[in-house]
C-alpha cells in the first residue's frame, strides 16, 4: 500500500488448505484468464518458504502472477498461449528486510505493487526459462471411454473433474470411483432434491453436482478420484 | 473489474449457507438500506441457477439489487418506500457465454457493473412486476402475547428475533421455546458472564444473546424457533 | 462510505473468536505498524458494548487506531514511540442514533472514516490520558533461561511466542511445556516433513513450528501456554 496506493486489491480466495500446491495451482489455473488484462495475481501457498526454491513472477495474456517456483503455475503456463517469466531476484523491489518465513509480505507483495505501478517484469530478475511444473495428470480419451479425475471439490461439494464437457455427448455414461452417476444434463435443477446430477461445469469440464445437497457426502468423493465416461 | 474498474467491491458476507434464501433474503432486508445511495447489492443465493427461475434487477431508496428472481428480494420489497424492477434479459450486458451453472459470473457480476457504470435499470430488461416472494411469517401481537421467531443465529450464536423492540415495555416477559430468558435489558454486559440477556440488538428487533457465550449453544436454538412475548 | 467514499476498505482479519480481547490485542501489537502512514485500523472486539467502557481513538506513529478502551491498544502503547488518545465522544462523528449492542457500525466506522477523510483526532471527543491496559505478561530473561509463552496460534498450527529470537543463539535449547524442541533453525524446510522446528518467526519473535503439519496439533498447545529456552 506504501507502494502503489490506488492499487485496488481483490481476496480471490483464502480457502486452499495449508500447503496445498496442487490445489492452489488448480484454482489459479481456472481464474488467472477471468480476470481482466493488468491484474496481477498474488499466489502464495509457499511450504517451502525460505528454502532454495527460488520466487518468481510470469506475465502471460496481459496479467501477471506472483508466485514461489513450486509448480503453483503448472496450469498458467499449460494454458498461456505465450508467457515470459523472471526470478525474484532484485533486492530494491522487496522489503528491506526479509524473513526466511513470511515471503509473502516481504518478496511477493511488493514485487506484486511494483509490477501494478508500472516496473517492467524483467526488472526483477533474471529470466527463469524452467519454472517448476507439477505432474497433474491430463485426462485420457480412448474410442468409448474416458479416465479422468475430480480435480477439485468446491464449497458446494460439486465435484469438478478435468474431462471437458465438449468430448462428451448424451450418449455417454459418468461413474466416479465405480457408481454410476447419470448422461450429462443442462444444470443442477434438472435433478430432483438430493439428485445426483451432471453438468458441463461454469469452467467448461464435468462436473458432479447434487441438487441442495454435497456430491462429495453422498458419494464420499474427494480431489484426485477417478471419474470416468463410457458409452 | 473490465466493465466498470472504478467501482469499489466490499464482500458484505460469504456466511450464508449453501441455498438457503431465506437466510440470504433475511440478511438482504436487514443491510441494504445501511449501504450508502448509488449502491449496487449483488445477492446470489441461487439453487435455481440456470432452471426457469429469471434473474431481476431491483431500484429502491437509490440502491439496487441484483438477484435471481427466487425471493431473496422479499424484504428489500417489503421495506421500501416504493421500488422497481426488471428482469435481467438484455445480452448485451452479460458475459458473451452463460453457463447454466454460474450465474454469479456470467450474469449478476456483469449487471451489476453495468448499472455501477450509469446504465439505466430499464435497459437491462423488460419489467418485473411480481417478484417472487418467500412467504415469510411476520409475528403476531395481540394484548398480552406477542408470538414471533429466530430470524437469524449471527456469529455470536446471539438469536436475533423478528419482534420490533418497540412493541414491548419491561413487564413483557421473554420465552424462547418454553425457557424463559426474561424482560429486555439495555445491553450484553447487563448479565453476569455466561448468563442469558434479552436486548433490542442493532437492528431495532428482540435478540436473546449469553453475556461472553453463545445463546444458541446454551439454549439449543435455531433459526426458525418460536419466541414468544408475554406480560 | 457516506462519510469518505474515496477510502479503500481492508479486510485485515475476521477471525478473532468472540470476545478474545487479547487476542485481538496480539494482532493489532504485531500488524499495525505494517500498514503505511495514513492507515486507520478500526479494531472491534467489543465484548462489553453499551456498558461504561470508552471508546477511543489514538494516533502513533503516522497510524490511527479506534476501538473499544478494553485493553485492545496495550500493545500498540507498548511499541509506539509516542501516542495521543482522546475519548470518541462528539455525536457529530457518530451515527445519528447509537445501538447499545452495535458500536462497530454506530461509533467505530464513523469515526474511522471522519479520521481518513482529514478531520484532526481531537475533535473527535476529549484527551483519554490513560487507556485500559491488559496485563500480559513479558518473557523473563535469567542468564540461562528464558521463560516466556505462546503468544498466538496461527492458521498454520505455528507457535509464536513472546521470546524475542535475538535473545537467543543457537546455544538455546526450546521447550514447549516439559517437552524439548531443539534448537533455533532458519525456517521451516529445514526439518523433515512433520517433524517440529524452531524458527525465529516473521515478527522477530521465536516461533515452534512443524514442516507441513500443526504444531499445536502435535504438542497439543494453545495460546498462553509456556515455553521455556535454556541453555
Amino acid at each position: 500500500m506504501d507502494i502503489t496506493p490506488e492499487a485496488q486489491i481483490i481476496d480471490a480466495t483464502h480457502d486452499i488448505l495449508p500447503g496445498d500446491i496442487e490445489a492452489g495451482a488448480w484454482v489459479l489455473s481456472q481464474y488467472w484468464r477471468l480476470y481482466p488484462q493488468g491484474t496481477i495475481h498474488v499466489a502464495v501457498v509457499d511450504p517451502g518458504v525460505g528454502s532454495a526454491r527460488k520466487a518468481l513472477a510470469l506475465a502471460a495474456e496481459g496479467r501477471c502472477v506472483v508466485a514461489p517456483d513450486n509448480g503453483l503455475v503448472t496450469g498458467v503456463i499449460a494454458a498461456a498461449d505465450s508467457w515470459r517469466c523472471v526470478e525474484i531476484a532484485e533486492p530494491r523491489y522487496m522489503r528491506p528486510a526479509i524473513a526466511p518465513t513470511f515471503h509473502g509480505r516481504d518478496i511477493f507483495a511488493p514485487a506484486a505493487a511494483h509490477l501494478a505501478g508500472g516496473v517492467p517484469l524483467e526488472k526483477l530478475g533474471p529470466p527463469l526459462t524452467q519454472p517448476q511444473s507439477l505432474d497433474i495428470a491430463t485426462p485420457r480419451r480412448r474410442d468409448s471411454e474416458i479416465r479422468g479425475r475430480i480435480a477439485h471439490v468446491d464449497h458446494f461439494g460439486n465435484l469438478i473433474t478435468d474431462i471437458p464437457g465438449d468430448w462428451l455427448d448424451p450418449s455417454w455414461q459418468i461413474e466416479v470411483g465405480s457408481r454410476a452417476v447419470g448422461a450429462v444434463r443442462r444444470t443442477y435443477s434438472d435433478a430432483e432434491v438430493g439428485e445426483l446430477v451432471v453438468v458441463v461445469g461454469s469452467l467448461g469440464t464435468v462436473e458432479i453436482a447434487a441438487r441442495d445437497a454435497s456430491a462429495a457426502q453422498i458419494l464420499r468423493a474427494a480431489r484426485g478420484g477417478p471419474v470416468t465416461a463410457r458409452r
